[in-house]
């Protein structure tokens, strides 16, 4: 990772180990405090600062109200995973798995309500203007889950479906840290607005790359078995590029009895077909968007450097 | 209900109508529009613009973020019906019946983010305070479900145990209401405090009230048939008064096999032995210092009565 990142990394765990979250009720606050100690990036709190210092320097009281992308983020995790009943998250039992159901459920209430007592706590001119931005970035996350459960029942959504999907789901969180970055250093409403359009198509970028190395990445870097989407059936963007194929739809359609074979064919199908090209290119693509669109932000030359670094770096990674 | 409430009802349930939610994704904003319109009291909101009304009358801004303890008390009911497993609401589906699971939950969410919309907009000149009390009493209510929860697993809980987890489950939103209206009508921070310390002993004059009616009301007021506590092996002030007696503890621990009689043995004891009373009593005691509270606090004179009646009318009903 960037050095920068490094830079800043220890001190925000230090600020999220050291956010107040009370010892009692133990059966709602020991799981929130196990899960917000499972390893992350951490790059979206990273981003809010990171663009904040385009304006202004990082002082004392500026960790805990950037951590409030970190614990939404979290709260979204916690109740994704109840209904994808998912058993793993970053390697370890998710919530709901590890205690139960109604304990999950609460824990990630109480990591919303969480992220938005550091919220509150910005030091930004527009505060009210923050936390409606804040509202409408997080009714986008829940519309982007809902319709990904929605399509899961679906044969077949439209590639602008799909990313219209990704841009609310992973997308709008990405596009409000970069904008909160510019609430915080008091940025224009012009500039913040292109923070955030910045942010989508870097957005867009991390989870198009997630779906290539799903299916393109090297298994020995990523330390995941290739094709894990396509034996989920998920509708991703190169699946979707693909389908329209007859070839392809008829390995699509097989039944997930000889899952193993139908995964390695549609692969094989993929990569034959450039398949892997074409998300590189709708990467290559939104990364040319929102460079051209940083360039217009005002603010330190280096802090502008470092977050085309970072961003570049997370768009193109093999792991 | 008091001529007052029904003044303040239609306008409220207007602006609860024209609260702006979105139509798509419909899988996930018709559940909420469907649980929104369920017959409710809204006392919640009506607390909040009669306290208001003591420093300030109600302008056209002012319904809207009074809606913020109804969305929020919406939020709640929609999660703790998934935990409870619930099949019913006032009288309808729950959302997770009526649709599933990740349904509810996800409405749910939304609607805490609702609450926070509308709370956001308050006119007031201490709205970051506001906004933290709001999440103060929103984790407080998450801390209350929690131990209900706990409670439910354990054999007997104190009465001070009891009375805490009724504090925070259902208490504290009311405090809440009461403090928000002090914060639209830019009450003094010590006044601000007497209306929560108020609202506190009348969140329990009316959960107790609730506790009171399921075991001793007339079933022909009520429409529910007495005991309903007892069946569910509930914890209630009235059954842990009675307890500590080895003659009730002989009924409480009957197998529910006969789970009618139980009831009937349950309710009969009670009966015999004051335990009505004893629950009446608190409730006075709760009164009585709540009316001591509200006499200290400035404001007109006729809205102060009008918010006396309301609560005596909610402490004191039969239905």
């Amino acid at each position: 990772m960037h050095p920068h990142f490094h830079t800043l990394l220890p001190k925000l765990e230090k600020a999220l180990a050291q956010f107040p979250i009370p010892d009692q009720p133990a059966n709602l606050y020991d799981p929130i405090r196990y899960f917000l100690q499972l390893p992350g990036k951490r790059i979206r709190p990273i981003f809010v600062l990171m663009t904040q210092e385009l304006f202004r320097s990082i002082e004392e009281g500026d960790w805990v109200p950037s951590l409030a992308t970190e614990l939404f983020h979290n709260f979204s995790l916690v109740h994704d995973d109840i209904m994808d009943k998912a058993d793993l998250r970053r390697g370890f039992q998710t919530v709901h798995k590890k205690w139960n159901e109604p304990t999950a459920l609460l824990a990630g209430d109480s990591l919303l309500i969480f992220a938005y007592q550091a919220l509150v706590q910005s030091n930004t001119m527009n505060l009210v203007a923050l936390i409606q931005r804040f509202n409408e970035m997080s009714l986008a996350v829940c519309e982007g889950q809902q319709l990904d459960m929605d399509f899961s029942e679906m044969e077949l959504v439209s590639v602008d479906q799909y990313l219209e999907m990704i841009d609310r789901k992973t997308g709008a969180l990405i596009a409000f840290s970069f904008e909160m970055g510019g609430f915080l250093g008091n940025a224009s409403a012009e500039e913040r607005l292109a923070l955030h359009q910045f942010g989508h198509a870097m957005g867009r970028c991390f989870q198009l790359r997630d779906d290539y190395l799903d299916l393109f990445g090297n298994e020995r870097l990523t330390g995941k078995k290739r094709g894990g989407d396509i034996g989920n059936s998920k509708l991703t963007y190169p699946v979707l590029l693909s389908l329209p194929h007859a070839d392809f739809h008829a390995i699509w359609d097989r039944k997930s009895t000889e899952a193993e074979s139908r995964i390695q064919d549609a692969l094989s199908w993929m990569e034959s077909n450039g398949i892997s090209h074409e998300v590189e290119k709708l990467i290559a693509s939104e990364m040319a968007i929102g460079m051209q669109l940083l360039q217009h932000i005002s603010g330190q030359a280096e802090a502008k450097s470092k977050i085309e670094e970072v961003c570049k770096m997370l768009a193109y990674r093999d792991k």
